[in-house]
């Protein structure tokens, strides 16, 4: 601690700042030298916690403006996607505990409901907020919680649908309501789309300078802004308004682009909106990623996001690894193979670096694709390309599927096509909390007519599932694997096809098997190591496939043990509730058969270390034990603790 | 069959076309001719099958034009939605077969892949077509499958969020690709959003008299098409553009707007495009739904969707009905419940008519809001309005909530906003086949940590699920109900709010239960009358809730049976996988006990009668019956066949 406190910086503004309340009394020349201080604090908490540092550096001078015009909480202020929120955490109250972020117990990274009434509306996926906002402009309007509703919306989550949608019906519905379009020319990897040029275009356009004599002309206007009849405020937002055609086509009145690191265009241009806007309205802020902190803005990412780092030189402090991350194996295996194939291609929505295309576009440029965040397209884009006779694949985090899901059953399964969803980030992921986590993809897809599920049991697997869904051509299949490190097994030089429907047998055993489903085959093969030496050794299997079910293999162990064990990382519903159908189908249960189902528990599990959580979820080898010990009869006092 | 066949039309020019390729030798004029005989023909087949008329109608002209100008199947031809695809039917070899339309056995009532190579892809949930076709054009540039992608796209279906992001995507990709706007502003209910107001300035400001002249000018300069440079083209297609900015923003080139029900427009301008064109191209085409059929052109939704009429006076041969239809009830309960409750919102996604919600509006205008074809966003701008204070209920089909799947488990459920959704269409749905049956619900909500999932076995059920809905606050709740009518029962003057996660025993039986989640409670009860006939009657429940599961009452049923037979119209992973998980850890299995879960099959389903579908799907009373027989071991050959 004392080591991190000698780290503290000075910050004699922010001091004095507990809540937005506190803004109020501020002069202008105290809020710029409150936004040093934030950005300050911020660069030190994220020194200690790691975590997503550029967007909040980006949004240190929009933060301050916002809570000093607005007035939250009575005024809803929802960030989207929520990781530049630290900021806003800190003058929300939570300074005190903004050192906690991303760990066990401690605040979240993203905006969260439960955590503060300064958070109207909890995001971590994007593309949320106008939608949030104008739900709540409307509640106002209709007699619930009353107060305005300001999104602060990414240029690159405004790529998605779901973003034109909420615009779609707010211009239309004329509601009062601002959007703040943060363009930073960089969501997480470089912006794409059409949209991302349009934006430039506008900026090119308009050079900031004129904009800001225009902003500056407002402080005069506003100590008698009651004076000003509707016509000429709307006459001067006009004035203001060089661009933005595309946002008026669809009902908003567009001010910008102004500096969205100047106090001196930001805090008049919110101060006239907010005085004078009667239906929705978007403000174009410019802002520079990791804007203040050197190391940041001179990163590729603008330190997207960070481990814990060294302030000064901006090292980041990451623990050597044992072995090769799972997107890492994907990505290189995924590149073998297409060396081979000219047919392969590759799909991600805007995470080119957190799904590995990042490797497979420098080698393969024509044929990647990076469609922005627009995983409904990203889907039916790739059964296109399969209906044409391509190989495509689909590379999504597994909570980022679900956007997709309907264009999987209606675009992908119903048609048979071969599209190749490679899901990463399957099962919990540590620090970026429950709205990360993979937990639902094996419930909603295994139950898809005609779709194979895979699931790698460590990084070898992996390499043998990417081949094996090269190699399917009849159908879609899916293979999903999780964040973070390998097992550090032996890989093979190439994977080789894995026959469709057939899982392994790990080490055999007697009265119990255990069948895994997934990574947590290293913690069932200790857990059973622990039986063995304790002369219960059972049998392990890896199922490999969900779905077809390995119906063999499942009715053999069922057969040959007293006992059947599943375990899986994912919700019920999943892997262990199709096994379950086939013991009943089959009359298995009929004469007396031990069959548990180990799966994520009913409830959403908070932030922590993915060793946490997973002993939270009650998934670790101690307790793959304590279950077995517990089917058996055994009393499970005598087992030690830890693994 | 002599019946109809004495009211078929006389089509001189169709005759003569079995294929596209018979179009190539037929004249302008005679292409003229041909779209009357093709109008003719619709309306003649649909007068005899039922089925979506009015979209057909609109697009008679552009499906000729379409098919002279471009070289189908090579040119791959992607209906958006599909239900316009009647007479694209009949040009493309399925005249033969157009008056099975929607029967068991005959035409799908959208296009379908393996109905025919001049299906490149299926549709019949909007707004893919864009994607879709991007992804051939981007196939066809690889090596794959060669051909020009023509998506044809309704106003409606361009507000969707997906719709958007294939637009971005190929804007910014520049991959040669045709964009047919058909605008008839109306998809299913009048347009909603301000994309669709844009759309009317465009052409307000646009007379089409104008550009037929422009349009009229290029058939002079067919002839020497490769003597034209390349600039001296795309200031002609610039000429033809007077307006569009907001497709051009988009990376698009413009034309338009044309008559889409001139062929001396749409010819020479097709020609021409498809001769010049070099990036992605919008053609934005104004048409009538309906058009050519005074009973179409004159109704409300212009015949969006018909049962069998009478080609003369347009009059629907309808079936009386017995009960009101689920739809209603739904719609009626919800306004009961309205009247008293000020905080109840609705929303819709451009479904108020399927939904019942046009009802809704009527009384409570200010309260109802149609987003559009939006689902992400309705799920969200309903978390909003939740957050905010209200009571929305959020009216979708099931198939269409797998749109907003992300937006239930991130916006909703992690938060544990009270939000209620009204899930309609859940099971199978009869004519509009696989991809219209709400089959994957119960799995995909039940999994979901907080989430309150119920099922009305009748529409008094409903009644009581709409007054439990808006009684819970706690959270959010789902009820899903069935396309159609209910099965005539009493029904309560007001709802009675369920207690959550309680279920109903029906009858009181022996050896067996029977354990309903939905409407097959009626076969089931069926089933269990004519089993106790044969002395043998069963124990019937109702579990109401898939979450949180009856615990005690399941627990009694398996204490007090042998045997527990739950029966759902979903599949696997959702409320048998629920009661199976639960008698897994409760160790019912470890003892002997015979479970059995009735759920779909592992099949998409093809259009039928729902009667037909359910008993494909061995979910009628005989194969309950069956069922039941099998688990007691009671030989079934001596059951009657049928119900």
């Amino acid at each position: 601690m004392s080591d991190q406190s000698q780290h503290r910086p000075h910050t004699p503004v922010l001091d004095r700042v507990t809540l937005p309340s506190d803004l109020k009394g501020l002069s202008d020349r105290e809020l710029h030298q409150l936004a040093d201080d934030l950005r300050a604090e911020t660069i030190s908490a994220v020194s200690v916690t790691g975590g997503h540092l550029g967007a909040g550096l980006g949004v240190v001078e929009l933060t301050v403006a916002l809570h000093a015009v607005f007035d939250t909480p009575r005024d809803k202020l929802i960030w989207d996607v929520g990781h530049q929120c630290y900021p806003h955490k800190i003058l929300t109250g939570r300074r005190d505990r903004i050192r906690t972020l991303r760990t066990e117990g401690g605040l979240s990274g993203f905006t969260k409901r439960s955590e503060s009434p300064y958070d109207p509306f909890g995001a971590a996926h994007s593309s949320t907020s106008i939608s949030a906002a104008l739900g709540f402009a409307t509640a106002a309007d209709l007699g619930g919680d009353p107060g305005d509703a300001i999104a602060v919306i990414g240029d690159g989550a405004m790529s998605a649908g779901m973003a034109f949608e909420a615009m779609n019906n707010a211009g239309a519905m004329k509601t009062r309501l601002f959007v703040i379009l943060n363009d930073n020319e960089m969501s997480i990897a470089p912006p794409v789309g059409a949209l991302s040029s349009y934006l430039s275009k506008l900026y090119a356009e308009a050079p900031m300078q004129d904009l800001k004599q225009v902003a500056k002309g407002f402080v005069g206007l506003l100590p008698e802004p009651l004076q000003e009849g509707a016509r000429r405020a709307k006459d001067m937002l006009k004035g203001m308004a060089v661009g933005g055609t595309l946002f008026e086509s669809l009902g908003f009145s567009y001010v910008g682009p102004i500096d969205g690191h100047d106090l001196d265009q930001l805090l008049p241009v919110l101060r006239t909106v907010k005085a004078r806007a009667t239906g929705p309205m978007l403000i174009h802020v410019l802002t520079k990623k990791g804007k203040g902190y050197g190391p940041a803005e001179n990163s590729a990412d603008r330190g997207h996001a960070r481990a814990k780092f060294d302030v000064v030189t901006g090292e980041q402090k990451k623990t050597p690894s044992n072995a090769p991350s799972y997107t890492k194996v994907f990505a290189e295996s995924l590149i073998q193979e297409a060396e081979r194939d000219d047919k392969i291609v590759a799909v991600t929505a805007a995470m080119p670096d957190g799904t590995g295309l990042d490797l497979f576009a420098k080698r393969f440029p024509r044929r990647t694709f990076d469609v922005g965040i627009a995983e409904q397209h990203a889907v039916t884009f790739s059964a296109g390309m399969a209906a044409g006779g391509l190989k495509p694949f689909c590379a999504l985090y597994s909570t980022f599927l679900q956007r997709g899901y309907d264009q999987v059953v209606h675009d992908v399964a119903i048609q048979r096509l071969p599209v190749r969803f490679a899901i990463d980030r399957a099962g919990l992921v540590g620090a970026d909390g429950a709205t990360h986590a993979g937990s639902f993809d094996v419930a909603f897809l295994a139950n898809l007519p005609g779709m194979v599920v895979m699931a790698a049991a460590d990084e070898a697997e992996l390499r043998h599932m990417v081949a094996t869904a090269v190699a399917h051509d009849d159908g879609p299949i899916a293979f999903r694997f999780p964040r973070g490190e390998g097992c550090g097994v032996e890989m093979p030089a190439r994977g080789t096809p894995l026959e469709i429907g057939k899982g392994r047998v790990m080490r055999e055993g007697a009265r119990v098997a255990l069948l895994s489903f997934g990574t947590r085959l290293s913690e069932v093969l200790k857990a059973a190591e622990s039986l063995a030496q304790r002369g219960m050794a059972p049998t392990v299997a890896d199922a490999r496939f969900a779905k077809p079910l390995d119906r063999e293999l499942i009715l053999r162990l069922a057969r040959e043990h007293e006992a059947l064990i599943c375990i899986e990382e994912g919700a019920v519903g999943g892997f262990g509730s199709h096994v379950a159908q086939l013991l009943a189908d089959e009359g298995v249960f009929d004469r007396g058969f031990k069959f548990r189902s180990m799966v994520l528990p009913d409830t959403f599990i908070d932030h922590a270390t993915p060793e946490a959580m997973y002993r939270s979820a009650g998934m670790d080898a101690p307790q793959i034990e304590a279950k077995v010990l517990e089917v058996l009869g055994v009393p499970v006092v005598g087992m030690r603790a830890g693994a």
